[in-house]
Formats: C-alpha cells, structure tokens, sequence
C-alpha cells in the first residue's frame, strides 16, 4: 500500500463523515446501510472499514466532532475578560456548527441528524454515554462562565450556576429543533431573543 | 350497543391516547404496530378503531392535545396585566405538560415522544402540518406577550418579537430534549435559568 499524508488521511476521514451524516440525516438512523454511505461517498468497503467499523462508531464519531467544535469555542471565549454574553456566545458556537462547519454541508439535515442521536441514545448505550460526556463537559464550561458572569457584574441573580447553564444549553437545543422543522433558522433569530431576555426588567413583576 | 355517556367516550379516548404514548415512547414509533397499542390499553380492535382510524391518527391526536393544553396556558397569561414574565409562564406549561397532565404518565417517556415527532415530520407530512400549525400559534401568543411586555415597561430591547418568541419556543423545547436525554430535569431549573438570564446587565459588553 502507497504511504498516504496524515493530511490526507483527516480529509478521508472528513469524507467519510459527512457522507454519514448526509445519508442518516436524509433517511433516518435505522434506514440508512453501510451500504448506503459507502455508495454515497463513493468509496470502497475497504477504504471506510480503514477508518470506522460500522454505522454506530461513524454516528458517534460525528457527535464527537461536533462536541469537540463546541468545545474549542467555549475555550476560546473563556480566555476573554470580560467574558462574551451568553448572546454574542451561542451565536458563535450555533454559527460554527450550522453555517461554516457543518458536518454533511446541508445544515437542516445536520439538524436532523442532532436530534434523532436525542432519541436514538434510547437503544444505543455508547451513544448516551458520549452526548453525556458532551452535555456534561458543556454544563461545565457554561457553569465556569456563569461564575465569571457574576464575578464581573454581569449577572445579578444567585442562583445555581449549573441552571443557568442547562437553560442556555437548551436554548442552543431547541433551535437546532427548529432548524430540523423548519429549516429557516438565521443564528440572528436566537442573538435578538437572547438579548430581548437580558433586557427584561424586575423579574419579580408577575 | 348501549347508549354511553359523553364521559365515557372522553375517558376511553383519554386511556387510548395514554396508552398509544406509552407504547410509542418506549419502542420508537416505527417499531410500534396498533396491535401494540391494543395490548397496551387492554382493548379490543372494535372499541379502539372506533376512535382512530390507525398509529398516524394517534400520534397526530396526541400532539394535538399538547398544543391545545399550551394554548390554554397562553390564553390564560394573555388575560392577566402585567403579563407572567417568561420564567413564571414557562415554568406553568412545561409543569403542566411534564408534570400534571403528562399523556402516558411518564414524563421521561413523553419527552421522548415529543423528541421523535421532530424527526417523524421528515416522513409524515400530516405530522408536518400539524406540528406547523402549533408552533405558529405559539410564535403568535409569544409575540403578542412580547409586546405587552414592551407596552409595560418590561423588556427594552427593540428586536423583532417572532425573534424573541422563537428563542422562547426553543428553551422550552431544548428542556424536553434535556428531558428526553437525562430524565431528571426539573421545572426550576429553566425558571431559575431564566430569572438569571433577565438579570443579566449591559448586552452590549463582550
């Protein structure tokens, strides 16, 4: 066998994965064959089994980079005093992962493919345990800013940082939810609503 | 066949629904035929296709009656001056959807049925429409709240309010997922989430 680039290795990979996620996001988790994604990257059995063993470790493969792609910008924005707010933040991240980098290149079916790993961790254990890994490490990083938040006068309510951090995760979640529905989500809509939300005033009017 | 009271009717559907939720949300909605749903309800094919004609009906029935059970809350809010704010009328429907009136009875199982309808409308345009016709109605009480909340001096931000009703919508919907996920979400998280999202001062630092 020719002796291959490491660069050249990474972009098949790269291949492989957004054919996966192109085939599972057009039909469905359980329709979608090996069969079906090698056919759809144009490659031989033996050129994907190289890299992935099946359909289950190319999907958690998929998740993982989308984790790790969060999770780079997260660090880069914990290194910024004062923090980014939690608008300029998620628009950031959303932006990333549904516009510049989206694995597969169609971001409605990418959005698709997000939330049938929400139902699919029902049947797949190592599929659970790696969007726990994920969401954790999210909750984490979220809860460091919460603190930094307070810290330099942003946030004036005390209540637990890890609340705090599930609500702007699900925020982030459902609008990938209705990029999955319908499709015409702009990042702006979630920036302008986030920012309507900061501007609220005396919570305690009810 | 005797005569049965409207109550009756109301309850058998009631059971029928529950059980079809019960059903769906644990075995996924493809890997659940109507004789699943019969076994379920302990009833007979007569007394249950009485009502719904086969699964889609079903499944459309149950989220038609999540919707209607939200526009109740809305309605409600909408009457009141100043209106809830976000954190409080959050809190009451997701309680009410989660918690009190939760079809099947089992909120981690609900969450999930709400999740797998996401995807299912890739396939069922019936679903699709139904579904549509939902979060239209919601996006329309939202931003209507939107801009009583303006009208009282509660939210200074000038953003499109479908902008801010969208971001709503989907931190309700990300809680589902989170629901769906690790089952153990409870309401006060998103309120207190939310409370701290309001305090939140000066959107323009980052």
């Amino acid at each position: 066998m020719a002796r291959v680039s490491q660069q050249h290795l990474d972009a098949r990979r790269r291949q492989i994965l957004a054919g996966a996620a192109r085939c599972v996001s057009r039909n469905g988790f359980h329709a979608t064959s090996m069969q079906d994604i090698l056919r759809e990257c144009g490659l031989s059995a033996g050129a994907v089994y190289r890299y992935f063993s099946g359909k289950d470790e190319l999907i958690a493969a998929i998740a993982d980079e989308a984790f790790s792609s969060i999770r780079t910008a997260f660090q880069e924005a914990a290194a910024t005093t004062p923090p980014p707010t939690p608008d300029v933040l998620l628009g950031r991240v959303l932006r990333r992962m549904l516009v510049e980098e989206v694995p597969g290149g169609d971001r409605q079916a990418f959005a698709r493919l997000v939330v049938q790993t929400w139902t699919e961790t029902l049947r797949d254990e190592r599929l659970a345990a790696i969007l726990a890994t994920g969401y954790n490490g999210m909750r984490q990083a979220w809860a460091e800013l919460v603190h930094a938040y307070r810290v330099n006068g942003q946030m004036e309510a005390d209540v637990e940082a890890d609340h705090v951090a599930r609500t702007l995760i699900a925020t982030a979640q459902g609008f990938i939810a209705q990029q999955a529905l319908f499709g015409d989500v702009r990042v702006e809509v979630l920036e302008d609503g986030l920012r309507a939300l900061m501007s609220m005033r005396d919570p305690k009017i009810s």
